[in-house]
């Protein structure tokens, strides 16, 4: 999906916002928002968002002098999800359908995103866990998933957030045993997940864990190691998590589920799902739910 | 006031909603985003807000093509507010303290403003009047305003926005007949009024309309001719309209009463007054509300 005009206050506000969660240097956070500026003014609008803000979270990086400043913001959302981990599977399990019951904790978990929001607001995903059940979906090809997810023989599984991760855990052991691999980020944006999060999360205990090899907060294909690449075309599945990688892999011409929760006025426009909706959405090519599912198909 | 870097997120959205009002060309829209922002990463943060508003709508009428974009909306806004006159004069004249109602309805006309809001809600300015007697104010030196403007020689009341200045003449008719001045803009910026505006409004019947010499959003002594700035700096009493005129004036160094809806959390940490609350203000040189009359005085 291209950049839309709209997206680049957004991504100013987002940069100004980023840089003040990470540091309270207030030089380093003029110093943001100057070179975001100027970036801004130059850059390219055929680029997804998540290749824009690649290059915000690199300079926050620089500016800020940290590597990885999302890292205490990552541990504790890890560690927020585990203890809300055992009695979550525990609904998967007495659930009337446990695979959709995983498929809605794991959209659920998508809510700790700490790209659009500055703060983290510890009630929210509390609340969209006890709401995951009942929630309307905006889209909703679970059935097709899971068809598809029990006869492949390799399942790609790309994830998005730190805290999030662990409750893909859920829906992870419920796809075919050794033929899922999860993916990670192949280094620190945002607070998307890397393979050390994975690690602290237990990911490892039911998939093999893989990295993009990209720091974009979503899935740039030119930007990721060869042997992603490979992994990502010849999967018999491929689920991702969350907005960035909906936004860099809905034009990406094969088949994709897409686990998320829509954030913004750009991508509800491009689905048809309104913002605040849940989707689980299988997309092959071009077409969003407007032209795919809003039609009745 | 300085410019904040809380201003900056502010003025790129403002810019792309401002271009989007005055123009259906998409290509003109970008071109204004990425000018603004380009100007947004160099510009000194020293400057008062309306100066960089100021740069910002020389962009939009460059690229729009257009020396007056807002010359519709400033009509409409005009003629809607003489609409109103009639009933509200006679409101101002039956109530219990006419001059401190024509105070709260000068102020309510401070909410026909383009420069935050993109869009026109024609029942605000409605709304506003009805409340405008029993709304609590946030600072109000009505009685010293009155006191000052009585036994003044010459007063300068420097008006902000078309339709605006419509209601400023219930206020305008309760000072001592000949011995106003009323200050538009030099030239067309946003929704500001310029001598035009003040001849559709009938201001000249009221008061002796100049203007500032300048193009800027707020006045910018530097900026403004001679003439103007003689008569900011020798007038015996100076009344301000608006958010512009405040931002640019607050810190000038003479005594200046700022009658304006607080539209925003920079201006809103800077008085001490809340977001939404209106303001008759007496400041000389700096210090807001907080520090001025928080402290009780």
């Amino acid at each position: 999906m291209r950049t839309y005009i709209d997206c680049v206050p957004c991504f100013v506000r987002q940069a100004l916002a980023a840089a003040r969660l990470v540091s309270s240097d207030e030089a380093a956070h003029e110093r943001v928002l100057r070179r975001v500026l100027d970036a801004g003014s130059r850059i390219g609008f055929e680029h997804s968002p998540p290749y824009i803000g690649r290059q915000i979270h690199r300079i926050i990086r620089e500016e800020t002098g940290s590597s990885d400043p999302y890292a205490d913001i990552k541990r504790h959302s890890t560690e927020a999800a585990l203890e809300l981990l055992g009695a979550t599977r525990a609904r998967v399990e007495t659930a009337s359908d446990p695979f959709d019951a995983a498929v809605r904790f794991a959209i659920a978990g998508n809510v700790m995103d700490f790209a659009l929001a500055a703060t983290w607001d510890g009630t929210k995903i509390g609340e969209a866990l006890d709401g995951a059940l009942s929630k309307e979906l905006a889209a909703s090809d679970v059935g097709e998933l899971e068809e598809a997810a029990g006869t492949a023989a390799t399942i790609l599984y790309i994830g998005d957030n730190a805290g999030e991760i662990v409750l893909d855990r859920l829906l992870l052991e419920r796809l075919p045993e050794g033929r899922v691999k999860f993916a990670v980020r192949g280094s620190p944006v945002i607070n998307d997940a890397v393979r050390e999060d994975a690690e602290a999360s237990g990911i490892g205990q039911v998939a093999e864990v893989v990295d993009t090899g990209s720091d974009a907060p979503g899935v740039i294909l030119d930007d990721c190691s060869g042997e992603f690449s490979e992994l990502f075309s010849l999967a018999d599945v491929v689920i991702a998590k969350g907005q960035g990688n909906y936004e860099s892999l809905c034009d990406c011409g094969r088949e994709v589920f897409f686990l998320t929760q829509v954030k913004c006025d750009v991508i509800a426009r491009d689905t048809g799902a309104p913002v605040g909706g849940w989707m689980c959405l299988c997309r092959a090519g071009h077409g969003g739910l407007s032209s795919q599912r809003a039609a009745g198909e």
